[in-house]
């Protein structure tokens, strides 16, 4: 049988609707306000097809992020979006950093394309370097994944160093990716996002997510933005039309009406519980990365499994073993709810004091 | 700007919420009672990931099927499905039959499969013969569709024809696709279901939809049966997790509850609908090619376009000007319910006495 990889599965395999599940990374503010009606309202519309262009939501997003509507694509969730584009852009090569998000290496092997990956490393806090581009320089890929900030070590990429990327991924004539789902959470989105690029470089994609910033995991909704048309039209040919179901274009809609002030209330909350979670798990010896997302990355220095532990007293975070370029003893745990992120700080002192 | 090729987008193209829209087929009963609630039940859930396993789902369509949960994969949509399948079997020829439903094709070029098409005869009906299993064994294909009833023609395939052709394909090593999204709509559907040879040849998939039986297009929902392991966890690794939404995993388990006097009540419904639009098409002068599924499929003798007409009286018909093997003289017509086939009937009589 099929073995899941990710988080965000804690209820499912344990069957315990009361378990704190920590290994997926959501807005703990919830889906912002007029979704679930917006929803509502849509369910008789699932009778009819969906819209297969998205026209009105892509409408609404180049409105919210300020590019033309023909430049934003729709997909079933960003997952959808990464595993179109090895095929959009008939990958033969290509490149990763690890650790990674899984799935950019998953929808490469998916295509029959080869993987190459650039290992990060600790001692730089797992930071993207110059190194980087020289391997990327060296490897000639034709698509290369950059996670901004990334998953799961939640450490950012600066411009400089994405500016030099596409430079080179010019001279390759590679696509480059850079997959923006966590930006928002940060206080420095403005600083770092890459839509900036998009003029200068077409082949560029970045992706979003309404999964984590709008609380819209099960509903399944990410978009791309890309300058390259042709490219575009390449990613409605790499999968099927009608992705995106009715009541995810309708949920996306809402979710876009009032988004700065939701997350402008949403980076702060996050921000400053990360910071207490930080704070506390330093104090007890974890060797914490300081994070820009919505979750803490840390190296465990003690002898037991932080997770198989945590699992005892209903608390489920998610062990990177299966990242590449990590171990056993790295973990990285979602910033939740004040009230979940006190009781995982408990446990975990409690854990401590053994 | 990517083309969509497909119908039931009239009334995003039109703009129009009036226009009657027969260019898609759905079942005219509209959704089953109890899917709207489980719907809105679940909408709060959504702030979680899906589980992508849907293991209540697969439990209720199996215990529905009579097959093992194992043997089910559940997808963003049939044609999530249909995507996965050239990289699943990594095919390098896919056989399909020209005309039949055009993403058999699209998800081998996206996959960059070779595609060869066996021709069918009008003069036969468009009927799948014994010649399409030789040329099965000339061309070596290692991933062969059959959509029974096919699309667009409604036509249904022979068990005893599917048997020869398993026997072929056991020989060549090839997958073999039985699409019967649109099987139970016949009143034979029992007569001609493919699921009693999975024990014999577990390299069989079985494609079913809730999207036409059902009536849930727009929440994207199908499934696939298989008795080869391997091959189910292909599926999985072909596409991103999380395919199938949390509201699509509770809608399909309350669609499956009820089912049977649902679709009991869809088949005779849908079959008095259909002969009536039938004779009164014949009897119209439209060579009428006796159909099995939710629609009816024609040639137009006449020196006018019948989709161009009906469009001014905003009917909206599909043309099968764009299906490999037919021309811009045959029509694929939704039955719908009585009210908006009446209104169909009156406007095509209109027409014919100008």
């Amino acid at each position: 049988m099929y073995e899941y990889s990710h988080g965000g599965n804690a209820v499912f395999e344990t069957g315990d609707e009361s378990v704190i599940d920590l290994s997926a990374s959501v807005n703990p503010l919830g889906m912002p306000e007029g979704v679930m009606d917006a929803i509502i309202r849509e369910i008789p519309n699932c009778e009819r097809y969906p819209d297969s262009l998205s026209h009105k939501l892509r409408e609404k997003i180049a409105e919210y992020e300020k590019v033309d509507a023909d430049l934003v694509f729709c997909g079933n969730g960003a997952s959808d979006i990464i595993f179109r584009l090895p095929g959009a852009v008939c990958a033969k090569r290509v490149m990763v950093t690890a650790p990674t998000f899984s799935d950019y290496e998953r929808s490469a092997l998916s295509f029959g394309s080869e993987t190459i990956r650039y290992t990060l490393s600790s001692s730089n806090e797992f930071d993207i370097d110059s190194g980087f581009i020289d391997a990327v320089r060296r490897a000639k890929p034709d698509l290369v994944f950059v996670c901004n900030p990334n998953n799961p070590t939640g450490r950012l990429t600066e411009k400089r160093l994405i500016a030099e990327l596409l430079d080179c991924c010019r001279e390759l004539g590679a696509v480059v990716v850079v997959d923006e789902c966590f930006l928002d959470f940060t206080e420095k989105a403005d600083e770092y996002e890459c839509k900036a690029f998009l003029t200068n470089f077409s082949r560029l994609v970045i992706l979003k997510a309404f999964t984590k910033l709008f609380a819209l995991p099960g509903l399944r909704l990410g978009y791309a933005i890309c300058a390259d048309k042709r490219l575009v039209e390449s990613l409605y040919r790499s999968g099927a039309d009608w992705s995106v179901s009715n009541l995810a274009q309708a949920a996306g809609i809402a979710a876009i009406d009032g988004a700065e002030s939701f997350i402008e209330r949403s980076r702060k909350y996050v921000s400053d519980e990360r910071k207490i979670m930080e704070k506390a798990l330093t104090q007890l010896g974890y060797r914490v990365f300081q994070s820009e997302a919505n979750y803490v990355f840390l190296r465990n220095p003690y002898p037991f499994d932080l997770r198989d532990e945590l699992d005892k007293v209903g608390i489920r975070i998610r062990s990177c073993i299966n990242f590449h370029g990590l171990g056993g003893d790295y973990f990285r745990i979602a910033v939740s709810t004040k009230e979940n992120n006190i009781m995982f700080l408990e446990a975990i002192e409690e854990l401590n004091r053994k």
